[in-house]
């Protein structure tokens, strides 16, 4: 499998997902097919960084680590949003870098830190490129170059230690190569987001990511005990101890920043023993009010699976229907994923006891065969996105979270903004994917015939659910995190004082604003 | 019981607990009695605050809610440390407050810092007054007076959210009228540090304090979903959601600030059902090392109980000594408490769980009647202080967290450097009581013959014990927060990045600086 990926389209080529004839039928009604350009038929922009600058940063980290060729800068060219694939398709790559920096150690990205302070040139951190809220599409305007700086080559495990059960990883780490590496110890670090395949460890924390196993693993912020951070003015070192009362706990003013306080170079996790047993059932629900109750009732038991989710009635009908090798015929309702990791008399036991609490608030256990084929699809989504927009849909996801008193509340607001927006045909799915004692996370699919012009279509629908999110007191993002698409409703959510705070830390860790400008802080 | 404590003594006199007969046995070697001057005797510092300021804070809130007299400025001055309390007793009560300021809503705390920042005038945060680390002993110079905000009149559970399992205090609440006004509606917070008849919601969350029911209900910091905070700039109001990528954290920014970038005024957190059962056991282990070692497969198992302390052969031993009303005979080795809080099957399938794994790791069990005995006086060790100070022996607590891997290594230079730093005839006692998958919480009692003067010989071995924290890679506080005393070990700990950092943050929201002048942020 290939790092980097195609920059049209999701992930590898080699795994490219066509329509199943079973979804072309919900989606035939309103689609036309698209032309795209050629990638390499698309112009990029002038490189607009001088060559003395290149020439001081080559001086700095070596020769072989500064790139300007077209596909190295057109492999970093945003993210993977649909309207980043859009503009991708309709050949406007006008956000490229100038360059790209490959540093080496963490040495490396401080002297790029310092050049780019030096020369007042924005910096753009790039972990594994699969950001969906515009992150990596910084601001240039006013600075003498823009580039982007790939911790590929920061791909290390640095160190395990057992006893306290905790693991020092590089940035560049993309998701299989940390699992891969901590297997080898016998290890896991359990985070498995969507984007698993080709995001990155550095980027997990940089975003707040959440993975599939939320229910048994936590959220990545959750897993991280350590950070090592190159900043503008000197390097930051966190992490004296799993939990302290020394003020503030700066580790979570890093988490979430998104590359805009600076740049981290080392995350040191928890991690536990690589899982003996992982089993993934179906359960079936009469309505979606019905599963979240049920959801709600084991997370605030404490007796959660390692995997749970939960499909609304319209996702439910979907999924199954582009699932139909594995028979979607006889569900109705809503269809729930519970899995378990670990050893085999804890997942025994923590499955029997699930499986109590199911049973008890009207839960169908549907067996096992629907379960093991959502975790051999989990990380496919996406490419089936890349064929809907071939086929002419546009389709996209957007998420936020809340507490469970506002769950329906958010969910109906956000649903029918994006109907009204979209209008006739669209088609809005939900799932729950992330529970907490207090509430849940709310993830929204929706697909809609493309306009002729889809991308101000897609952005006033984009809107539209934002606003119902703020509007409905729900957040912005539980785990696609800000970059530029979500500012303004980041505003919104924490207020003036939560900005200014931001601008804070800002100000004092990157005074010149080299790092990502233009992202994450409105 | 009354709220306020004695200025030269913990709580509330009517529990002062006299030495046991068995501890005046082991202290009797080194000790003699000092005479401590009535409080009534006691001269407070002229109040340097000017009466027109005071008549112009008076019209903001209100005649009765500004104090002025010698009880209400003694009450408020400073908080319990060791050194507190020997300054108060040898007649130094010059950090007196010129005036204590008591607001009866969140626009009166507005008010409040409104006129702070107009007439610049220094502002100290007052919940319970427990602090043990000089967090009320703000600077006064430069300032055109000091005044305390005491939230007691903010005493309200404002609400209960029983479906999110959420509920709003306000933050003079003090722990027993936060469990009692929840035990209402059959819920509980769970948050019982040694502080609780006298700490405040809002003190728990300024300074990330953790307590005894750790292991089952988390750190406050774990409990706060939600929090509304009138700075100098405006109000803050967070909590969206349970979680989010919505940039940093914020609330985090807020937790553990100690009054120096705003004052907080409501807490949403999360709540429990009432525990139907409490259970409290001991256990015995041959060393520390070994209940250590069993601590940590509990806690990277998931399997632990609600609350789980292990005291050193030492703390064991005199606590033995001084609970012989129930039998210090063949007691050897290292006491552990387990406490299971819960429904009762609940309760009793966790418990067998945990005696498993304990009774495979060598523990032997003692059965229930120690460990209620440890329940029972769970928050009297600070009226125990106070008679050996009255008995002349310096006592004094301190604590630290690190990782599993390191928890030896810290334990022997802590130890060390107070054995070093007091000399002979020193005792010191300690014990684990919060634990983390990868680490866990080592909390010192330190008992010495008292100097001539005892303040220099304590700073002096609280100096290195410090050092020995920070050069071991230790935090410099658990759960005691930072306040003054902490401050240059927080400097070494974070690094001037992170103090960088600090000072973004309060720059952000209290420009003039008037929050709390001198704590905390170094």
């Amino acid at each position: 499998m290939t790092l980097e990926m195609h920059p049209q389209r999701w992930g590898d080529p080699a795994h490219a997902a066509p329509l199943p004839e079973s979804v072309r039928g919900l989606v035939d009604a309103f689609v036309g097919t698209r032309d795209t350009p050629a990638v390499e038929d698309v112009r990029l922009p002038d490189a607009g960084i001088g060559d003395d600058l290149l020439a001081a940063l080559r001086a700095e980290i070596g020769d072989d680590a500064v790139l300007v060729d077209d596909e190295s800068r057109r492999l970093r060219t945003r993210g993977k949003s649909t309207p980043d694939l859009i503009r991708a398709r309709t050949g406007d790559l006008a956000d490229a870098p100038d360059a790209v920096a490959r540093p080496g150690s963490p040495e490396h990205v401080a002297a790029v830190l310092a050049w780019a302070v030096d020369h007042h040139v924005a910096v753009v951190p790039f972990g594994g490129g699969t950001c969906v809220t515009g992150g990596l599409a910084a601001r240039r305007d006013g600075y003498a170059g823009l580039i982007s700086l790939d911790l590929v080559r920061l791909d290390q495990l640095l160190s395990v230690d057992k006893v306290s059960m905790t693991a020092v990883l590089q940035p560049g780490m993309r998701g299989p190569a940390a699992e891969a590496a901590l297997a080898e110890h016998g290890l896991t670090l359990g985070h498995f987001p969507q984007s698993f395949e080709f995001a990155s460890i550095g980027g997990f924390a940089a975003t707040r990511s959440s993975g599939q196993s939320s229910a048994g693993f936590g959220r990545f912020d959750d897993m991280v005990v350590g950070l090592r951070v190159a900043t503008p003015v000197g390097e930051l070192v966190l992490g004296s101890s799993p939990a302290n009362a020394a003020g503030p706990d700066l580790r979570e003013a890093v988490l979430g920043s998104e590359g805009t306080l600076g740049v981290i170079t080392e995350v040191t996790v928890r991690v536990r023993a690589l899982a003996a047993e992982k089993v993934y059932e179906a359960w079936s629900f009469a309505t979606f009010a019905e599963g979240a109750e049920a959801m709600r009732t084991l997370a605030q038991s404490g007796r959660l699976p390692t995997v749970l989710r939960l499909s609304d009635e319209t996702e439910t009908m979907v999924n199954l229907a582009s699932q139909s090798d594995i028979g979607g015929d006889g569900v109705t309702g809503c269809l729930m994923i519970a899995g378990y990791e670990g050893e085999a008399a804890s997942v025994a036991a923590r499955r029997a006891e699930v499986t109590t609490v199911l049973e008890s608030l009207g839960g169908t256990d549907l067996g096992e065969e629907r379960g093991q084929a959502w975790a051999a699809g989990r990380f496919h989504a996406p490419y089936l996105r890349d064929s809907m927009l071939d086929a002419g849909v546009l389709v996209e996801t957007l998420e936020t979270a809340t507490f469970w008193s506002n769950r329906e509340q958010v969910y109906q607001a956000v649903k029918q903004a994006l109907e009204t927006s979209l209008g006739e045909g669209t088609l809005v799915l939900c799932h729950i994917s992330h529970v907490y004692e207090t509430g849940c996370s709310l993830y929204f699919t929706v697909a809609a015939k493309q306009a002729e012009d889809p991308l101000p279509q897609w952005l006033a629908a984009k809107a539209a659910a934002s606003d119902a999110m703020i509007e409905s007191g729900a957040t912005i993002t539980h785990h696609h995190a800000v970059g530029t698409d979500h500012k303004p409703w980041l505003a919104r959510e924490i207020g003036p004082v939560g900005v200014a705070m931001l601008r804070g830390l800002k100000g004092a860790v990157d005074p010149a604003g080299v790092l990502n400008p233009g992202v994450l802080i409105p």
